[in-house]
């Protein structure tokens, strides 16, 4: 038998199965430290031990976008190696933060399975769940992909598709232990507004670019250990239909992140992802631009100190997103538009 | 009122304010070890911990210039989003040595201001010091930039500006709590050469060169969380005059800093920034050479166990140094040159 | 006298000679992650401080072969600067793990000498050992190079030439203190495969490519304080007889065993380098895969727990490696081979 591994294909997923992802990952100051140099990223909680430790925190946490990241890299080759598309995510909640010296394994239990109607492929649901050394759950998601069958022969099974939320319910939203907003600094923060200046309907232009090269989305990806190959042959990509490598989503979200921290310093954490598109594939050479518009504000049960916001962030290239370039009349995305992100996020009130 | 910002123009400084820098940031051996991914930065003081204990610090402190980085980094967003140009900095002093888990915080003052001759814009200038968590100075230095009117017909201020030293004087010049340079071992630290053995008018070139991809610049930027746009915005490069991604002038000195070790490993410590030129923009491809000149020796009060040498760093690019291109008869600088640096440093006796 | 060193040339060297290689580094967590960043890393025993634990370390110990190319970019300005070609390397024998917050410093001793046969040059033999604050030999290995004569007319030492073993014996391998694979879990490690599972003669195609990029290099390089200018000058390299910069041999090896989990994810130490050959250069733009074969498996004398695999590693460029391009029956290689390398590493039983 060989002793390499080609990955799963459709046929190798059953429904229940429960997949633990190899080789847990102790997330350090110097994981940050690369995630910072590659993002951009300035959120005080991020950023400081002094911020963090004024809300409570024993010291500033990990970006919740490297959580996300590096616990969806660890399923990758278990999942996605013969994937033909990530097609989305849904019912996203972080749970505990992840502090430096925290080490993160992650599970996946195949909650659907359905066949495409030409029979080459299915679409397998799985639930990933994120855990530190003490069996705290810091993340869970549900990410649905396409995969190729190994025998388009094969006999499909039972169709098995689950009921996701179009969003996390707010009264859902976790909020980790001992945080606490009440001793929120907005100048140190770097950003004057709070959760009662943000209206449903509010756009957000985030100004800034952010050009993306080869090696910079490379790196984050490797960080991440993600191992899917179409980020990184060259060789390969060159016969695909990009006729290049593809930038992992997952950058593309942090870039736009990191980005929206101009007019969106407030947003301190990502309580919740409730559901994102890759609208277009992102290549080195492409600079991102962001923009956010606020779809939702809601009180945290019991909670004087914070309230969330849900937020829709739009990531576009080439061109400046001053004018909120979406969907246009016809629902169709303008060429631009990269990313269309749900989420929450914990905002000081 | 829109939530992002678009920074300071000229009519938005006044004399006498203060501006504290948003985002503090915890630094790490992470941001360290990016750093020397970056730079090359080998000085044996932040290299090794071992070396520094025999020294007299607890571990090794971060390199010099990744706290002056930093510390401007936070400044940008507040400063200089609008700044036409840097046109300088001067009566730089290090404090306090800054540890990994140190916590850097940075506040400015307006402490100059001039309206440009056409009118269209300003120079302003401000002490910028940065901090540690427990309010010690780590730095301060007075930069100077030109920043657009927001309306070219609003009317100027009393022009001041402030008198600054053409260097540091010698006796203003602080060292780290702790730091004896007794237990300087030379053959650890790479370089044979003790303060006795420079001589005012020597010259060095540092031989090694180093190229510049677009990934390393923008990289170490963002480890500064620096945004200044015109590092990162390919696009809007593209509109410039240059067009393309300008490198931020600190990653210049950075790396010409890394090439001095040969030659001027002695020069453990920066002392001070006396002042410094960004003779032409650098770019992505340009090859860095430098090359350091011996301007001034200067005893330290009290101290036998190491003296100051003041010293020019002259980096270029595309062409080695041995031939030490600078200023021509007539004042101009050769065109190979990007910076002309002054600064102190500390060396064993 | 100059202050700036131009390395040592052959007539520099005798037999018996002792050199400390300058400025000792403090390893951290921020040096492993940025060699994850660089290289994908995902060996559980380096990856996760839990996994390690359970085989009776303290932490996560850093990667290996991160530890190789610090202790050897170490002595590249003592050794190397002058060097006409890495030649080879032999006996290398790891021992003391490395962990963050170890401090590494170099010596090597010159062990043989003999002229080439044009006069021009000569080939150095050193043994290297890299030993951590303790003292404790963390890593050794022999090396030789062909170093430029200052004088081509000076006069040849007598010759000297080591005897070198073709492999480190089995019975010279040493375990770390305290490492003890009786813990290993398969399943968090990533490969259900134990050293039983291997038989000599057996090949593994590590399935998938890692196209380097400049960026990428340089800063793996610099991570390791080497200062060899072929790997950072592309003005000078732009003369050479490649026409552009030069891709350190140690990273296109930690690449491949980056690439290598997948199949030898149970190969968790690297125990011994008994060789190595860069059989063609690498520059960026390649894109790497490998592919390894078993060579011998040895017992390692009183431990039940875990046994040694000799394997052979070779990377190839461009061309996938699942027909395992080597050497054909001439013994030449085929022109995609890019490297060569025996080692033994530690596999659970």
């Amino acid at each position: 038998m060989t002793k390499e591994s080609r990955g799963r294909f459709f046929e190798d997923f059953r429904l229940g199965q429960e997949i633990a992802h190899a080789t847990p990952r102790t997330l350090t100051a110097g994981d940050q430290a690369v995630y910072v140099a590659l993002t951009g990223s300035r959120f005080a909680l991020h950023s400081s031990d002094e911020f963090a430790r004024r809300l409570g925190l024993p010291q500033a946490p990990l970006d919740d976008l490297l959580v996300f990241h590096l616990v969806m890299g660890k399923s990758v080759p278990d999942i996605s190696v013969n994937a033909v598309a990530n097609l989305g995510y849904a019912d996203g909640r972080f749970g505990a933060c992840v502090f430096p010296g925290d080490t993160l394994a992650a599970r996946s239990t195949v909650i659907g399975l359905r066949e495409t109607r030409e029979g080459k492929a299915g679409i397998v649901y799985l639930r990933t769940v994120g855990s530190n050394q003490r069996g705290e759950r810091v993340l869970d998601y549900v990410r649905w992909v396409m995969v190729q069958k190994r025998d388009p022969a094969s006999p499909p099974p039972d169709p098995t598709v689950p009921e996701l939320p179009a969003a996390v319910a707010a009264d859902r939203l976790t909020l980790p232990d001992r945080l606490d907003l009440r001793g929120w600094d907005a100048e140190t923060a770097g950003s004057p507004w709070r959760w009662s200046d943000f209206a449903a309907g509010e756009r957000i232009d985030h100004v800034d670019g952010m050009t993306v090269e080869e090696a910079c989305h490379m790196m984050a990806t490797r960080l991440y250990q993600n191992t899917a190959r179409v980020h990184f042959d060259a060789r390969l990509q060159k016969e695909s239909r990009f006729g290049r490598r593809l930038i992992f989503g997952g950058h593309v979200i942090s870039i736009a992140r990191a980005l929206s921290f101009n007019g969106l310093g407030a947003a301190t954490r990502v309580l919740a992802l409730n559901g994102g598109r890759h609208v277009a594939p992102c290549f080195a050479g492409d600079t991102i631009y962001a923009w956010s518009e606020v779809l939702e504000r809601a009180e945290l049960p019991g909670r004087g100190d914070a309230g969330a916001l849900r937020l829709r962030m739009v990531a576009v290239k080439d061109r400046p997103a001053a004018d909120f370039p979406g969907r246009g009349a016809d629902g169709a995305y303008d060429p631009s538009v990269l990313l269309d992100l749900d989420y929450w996020a914990l905002v000081p009130r």
